[in-house]
Formats: structure tokens, C-alpha cells, sequence
């Protein structure tokens, strides 16, 4: 937990002066250490975090694969990430690679709403508080665009999830919808 | 409803041909005719659609002050509009006068998800089917675009008037949840 907060702070100190802001999107320069884990064997796996649009698709199809998401034509997925306000990646890097293991991205108008998409932790680094940091992260850089309005779509398994987050349903009321064709 | 049935042929007729696809968004160069309304004097408006998003923003701050709502910043207004993917603009044009009389916006990743935001129709002017068509011609556009996955908040008594045009709540449990600081 010591970590957590290190890396909170550190990313506070760094993460504004050091982001690149174009023009409808946040990003970082590079890689930030998120945290350090101990794995099983005494080996060391590092947590990067990182804001890059420059997202590559073969790993985060694997990632959804091992999640069992309905595949998307990456070139899709390509205009989907450029087109989105924020996009968050978790790396794991130790001595031998570096591998995508968690991913979550935002639209939005840049000054009032924003609504997260396609948060995802792999399987194998789940109940580690990941997921948890990811989505942090992502509201993090939304606050810090002055987003006052940040939405998101939860399916019924992960609602306590977000819940502990700071999300709550349906506020005064207000019912989230989604079109279906008649 | 004639009348919208010729424009809705129209429109499909129009629409995709006559569209400017801009990187991010969706225009047409010029207003559509929507509707003709017989005034209570004898008097026609016509009500003309446009997704220009050059957008008067003073006309818009009026539109919204008329339904009460709280203003905001319209330095931040433009740059919301010029981040969304989709505008409606609904005016009344007579003899003497174009009013903005309807308005509505959809941010989105541009290929999967859209969300629908400040949904508005002049009080002088609801209760003549023209949040409906303003809603139809959003959600055709989204629709257009190949846009699976439309969603709004809505506040609870306009839920049935989303339902009515196609738009279910909470699907398969999917729960609708914005972020507060806690």
C-alpha cells in the first residue's frame, strides 16, 4: 500500500508538468512506474502506466481474448483509441518482456463529460488492486481536464466495483439507456 | 406525418451524398427542410435542420436558458461542440425571423460507441413531435456512421420519451454510474 501512495504522489509531481496535451487528447511522454510486485518466485514484475495513443493492437487483442470479449476489427479499434479523450495502459515489464495486461479509455467532449469504455485487467493480474489503479489513473486525468461529468456503463458484475470507486447509479433518478433498433 | 415521412425519404436521399465527413464529425453544408408547421394565425414556420457546427453560440445559451438551464462557460461550450461527433441544430425560420429552437449533441469514439448529450427543444415549440424527429435524425446519423452502441443519462421524467423512441434502460443489467469525489 506504501507503494500505492508513492506512486500517487510521484505521478501528482510529475504527471502534469510532464504531459504533452494535443489536441483533443492527454498523453504522456512515457512510461510511468506505477508499482513494484513480487511475484511467487522472489522475481520482480514492474507496473508501468502509460497515456500513449500508440497502442499496439495485436497485444490488447490478447488481452480482450483473455478476458473473452467478442473480437473488433483492429483498424476499427485503431480510430476508436485515436478518437478517445484518454487511454490508460498497464504494462507489466520484468527481465524477460513487457507485457499489455490492462487497458481503459475515455470519450469525451474535453470540458464537461466524459464516459469509460473497455476497462479491462488480464486475468492473471486481477485482485492485485490493478484495476482499481487503472481506473484512478483514468479519473484522474479526467479531473485534471476539469471533466465534471464522468459517466461509464456497468455491467451488473463489476457495479460494486465501481461502486468502492466513487461511482454511483443512477443519481436523481437518472437512468442510463442504450438505442436498440425497434 | 406526411410530411415526415417525405423528409425522412428526403433526407436518406440527401444526406450521405451531401455530407462533409470532417476527421471527427459529421456535417452537412447546408440546412435541411424538416417540417412545415401551420402557425396558430395562418402563419407557416419551417423548420430546418442543420449539423453545422457552427452553431450561434449566444442563440444556444438563450435556447437553454428557456428550459432553465444552468449556464455554463460558452468558451467551453464551443470547444464541447467542436469535440462532439454528431450536432443537431433545429431552427424556425418565418418572414421575419431563423430561430434556434432545438438542439442536441453526441460525443463518440467515432466507430463503436456514442453517448447523447443536452438534448433540448424550445418550450414554445414542444409537444409538435420535434424532440422526436430531432432524436430520430441523431440517432440516423449515429446509425450512419456504423455506430453500435448509442447511449444517454436521462433524467427521470424523460425516460419514457427515450423509451418510446427505442431506448431501453439498464439492458442485461447494465447500470448507468457517474463518478462523485467521495
Amino acid at each position: 500500500m506504501s507503494n500505492m501512495v508513492f506512486w500517487r504522489k510521484f505521478f501528482k509531481n510529475i504527471g502534469m508538468s510532464n504531459r504533452v496535451n494535443t489536441s483533443d487528447s492527454i498523453s504522456l511522454s512515457q512510461d510511468v512506474l506505477l508499482m513494484e510486485h513480487s511475484g511467487s518466485k522472489g522475481d520482480v514484475d514492474n507496473i508501468y502506466l502509460s497515456t500513449s495513443k500508440d497502442v499496439n493492437l495485436y497485444e490488447l487483442e490478447q488481452l480482450c481474448d483473455a478476458v473473452g470479449w467478442v473480437r473488433r476489427p483492429l483498424r476499427k479499434v485503431k480510430i476508436a483509441i485515436d478518437h478517445s479523450f484518454v487511454i490508460i495502459c498497464l504494462f507489466c515489464k520484468n527481465k524477460e518482456r513487457r507485457q499489455l495486461i490492462g487497458f481503459a479509455r475515455a470519450t469525451s467532449d474535453t470540458v464537461f463529460n466524459a464516459t469509460i469504455w473497455d476497462v479491462v485487467v488480464h486475468p492473471d493480474f486481477q485482485g492485485r488492486g490493478l484495476g482499481k489503479a487503472l481506473m484512478d489513473q483514468l479519473v484522474f486525468h479526467l479531473r485534471g481536464a476539469n471533466i465534471s461529468t464522468i459517466t461509464l456503463f456497468a455491467d451488473p458484475q463489476v457495479v460494486s466495483f465501481y461502486r468502492n470507486l466513487g461511482f454511483i447509479t443512477d443519481p436523481d433518478g437518472v437512468k442510463g439507456m442504450f438505442w436498440y433498433p425497434r
